[in-house]
């Protein structure tokens, strides 16, 4: 085990051992380590006696397999942006982004007792895979601003939990980038002693970007909106370990169905590829990788 | 009593009773309810069944009146700063700013059993008073980096905790406004996990400023360097009465001395011009208007 | 409102204003502060600008008024339960007794989450009842251990989280009174470093009971069992504000059917002597009396 | 490192990995992992990558070193009495017990920020040293009632939170056991809604007590008073990694003098029957065996 402090303190996201760099390690990312990709056949599993997560049993585990991988990264991502919104019992909750992790947050706050969960994006295949369990949407495409598509749902102007499943690529109505336009219309619309969830990535610089400001990892913050209204903000790599073990019971009794909700979809690795081209184009889908044929085939 | 959902939450700061604008009130500021300044002979107290704190003795409250009447505002405001950055026993601490707020946050951070708190500011008599009561000093206007500083002061590059107690007034090396720098800063220092409590005030606008981003209350945050450590930021106005009573027992059984920490000076009412341009010119002191005569003369 | 210090940390169940005898008061108790009985066609409201919740919509709230009648006492208390034993997402959770405080904590530990509830009772009616909404049950009248029944559906001789619902009146297997018989069961099966919630009451004294011990309130309690594990115990009156909302949200959603899972039954006032005999006789019933003919008839 | 779900859950007091009896480990218990006892030249750490604390710097350390000697055990044992008692700043605290685990129990309520914190036991010399680093005392040899006691040092008959640093070997007035009477006179003088922190051991069995109850470890207890003023109850081994690193932090910057509090004493080795016999007769010391003369002699 790394025995680290960041570690023992349950803040896993950040491992102060698994990565000379910085805190912090991935898989398969500049920065990260130095650990390979983890799209492949095999992988190492550093301090694997303390980052393994063992299931009770095979034979009921093969029989979720497809659920229970969602629980290294996605749905424990989902999860932890709605606990750190503060969702819970009766909450009304704004998830920034139908991707995969938009997805996999929304089915978390319903799993944590939302009342109501709503999902905005642009794109209307993914909104349509958010209304399959459930969610209320919010087309961006259609124009408007985030506070009236709100108040046309619950009849009030404001939510009480905001989560950002989208990052520093977000973009505004025309298509252009706007890294700061998800925080600022989340600050807008989340309540007064609200608190906003954060799984969304933030880079420290982006060289591809458009502007100096961008390039250095600067946004244009409207933090004034938030802090009139108290709210709080928090970032981050998950801390997997933290929850995975809760969301692997709830996912063996059928309290969640998250393959479902991300609409998960088994693939070889030879056709991984593709799976990155379609996932480009916006398809409502999230691959999975079954190196060794064990998942079962499609679906 | 207000009944409304956020004092019932205890997030009093952000009443959505006193103010039919939007959420919290205040004495004296435009846009906070209408309730005119508290600076003033008497004042009208909202709904005083539930804002009022009561002493439990008259003849006790009145011996340590000076620093009781810091339980208004600038106690609980410099505590819940320290509250929500994490602190507790054994933190390391950076307070940006030596003005009231922040050395009501030091004490604060002393009296939450902090192992070491230190204080950064540009005024060496502000500093001085800091050290007065057992705090580190960052002289900021010595020069060099944040990061250099505290390594010389902990051996560590890195605080566990830290508070803003600037706000967008924040100033640059040269004197420039910044309006981001301290934040910036902060999320440059403070570990991974860790948190940074934000009671200084940032703006929804700012007519007066220099530049457009500025005037729309739009900061360049580095909000990247946050994420990559998984911080968590929390703003706003303060709850005072979630603390208020406990900061009351505090001070009564001399757990901590408010009123020495932040150099409470007594002035009458009449003196109030004299004491805004004492502070405008960057004394360390916190002047307590004493209109009717009640605290025994100066200091 | 009261503006007592329990009031505003939020334990409301324990108001130090409503009662001169001791704190917490509620209707037609002695010794609960005079307040003439909840059963009747009008109740006086102490502190009701406190204490009242308003509904967002009048036709809504009629809609499922049955529901929310259940949220002036026993769906806040059974949630209380399972938020003081620790439920959570993924929690396997039992809940000993299936009267109506029992049924309304399995149906908020499926509410918030839990991967397996487990009901036992002696009630072959009550338990069925439970079965009704998705709990697994444990018959006490088939004899067994508890840890051999828990085993049986988990697959391991430990709960994560435990709730008694039964209080001082329990009995053991041949019927006779067992003040200690539930907390020592529970001891028995909840795993290392859970929490037991306790809604289920024990009374500081009971004139009638047929041991000095039992008249004096002691109960015979197998203290170091739960310490060995490190147990926590959460006690008493439910703060029903704390959770009434947030229920009231989940309610309004179809989040839980809690009139369904208690088997609401409306009555007239006429008719309350009669549901107290039926409860009495242990049907699997909770009686809602409806004085002004509000609720719509039977059921 | 263990990877069990207790200690990543950061209750590592009762570890799962450690003792194939029961969960929990501890040297030179019967029952408690088979670990041959700690005072010894040398022990066997178990797991050690994960449970050995690293000092920041050695020579800064031997400068603290009979301070930091109270990290394995009884600091953060204390300590934990009084988080779980919910200690906080401006509380009121009652402490059962001066022997060493009260002492630091007493030593940490003052770190903490308690406004007020009194010690009650039956020995003057341990009362004294209570006394010596600022609590107030109870002098339980005078007789009177707990509450009598309580009202005499605060002017109202409760505190806000108590801690049992006694456990099971409690004795009455007369020297008679009482398993129960600490726990039942803490329930008494705890305000409502408030804790009880509980280091003190109760044990599962006691072959050697004097009636059939406390030969199987019952209690007669009167559960009664503490659930009418739903009171906490937190029981159990100290999870130590949970602080020790935060304790740790606070002895080497001189915020807590935990040596000095529990008046720790330096022995050899082959003085350890000796102490073990002093302590017996109630001397106000903690003996620390120094086998390697590493400590600098006695004090």
């Amino acid at each position: 085990m790394t025995g680290c402090r960041t570690c023992k303190e349950r803040a896993t996201g950040v491992c102060l051992n698994v990565n000379p760099e910085r805190a912090g390690g991935a898989y398969g990312y500049v920065d990260m380590g130095g650990w390979i990709g983890g799209q492949a056949e095999y992988v190492m599993v550093p301090y694997a006696d303390f980052n393994l997560l063992r299931f009770p049993n095979k034979d009921q585990a093969m029989e979720k397999i497809r659920d229970l991988t969602c629980l290294t990264d996605i749905l424990p991502t989902g999860y932890h942006g709605c606990v750190s919104a503060g969702v819970t019992t009766g909450s009304t909750v704004l998830i920034a982004g139908a991707g995969p992790v938009g997805l996999a947050a929304a089915a978390s706050a319903l799993l944590l007792g939302a009342a109501v969960v709503i999902v905005m994006d642009f794109s209307k295949e993914r909104l349509a895979q958010a209304r399959s369990f459930g969610c209320e949407t919010v087309d961006l495409s259609e124009g408007g601003t985030v506070l009236d598509h709100i108040e046309r749902i619950l009849g009030v102007r404001e939510v009480d939990c905001a989560v950002d499943c989208v990052g520093f690529e977000a973009k505004g109505h025309g298509g252009a980038e706007q890294p700061a336009i998800v925080l600022n219309q989340l600050m807008d619309v989340t309540r007064a002693a609200g608190a906003i969830g954060i799984p969304g990535l933030y880079v420290t610089e982006d060289p591809g970007a458009k502007d100096d400001a961008a390039r250095t990892g600067s946004l244009g913050l409207r933090f004034g909106l938030g802090w009139a209204k108290s709210l709080s903000f928090v970032t981050g790599q998950t801390p997997v370990m933290k929850y995975n073990r809760a969301l692997m019971m709830a996912v063996l009794h059928d309290r969640i169905r998250i393959a479902s909700a991300v609409n998960a979809t088994v693939i070889p690795l030879d056709q991984a590829p593709q799976g990155y081209a379609d996932f480009d184009r916006g398809v409502a889908r999230k691959f999975v990788i079954d190196p060794h044929g064990l998942l079962g085939g499609k679906t």
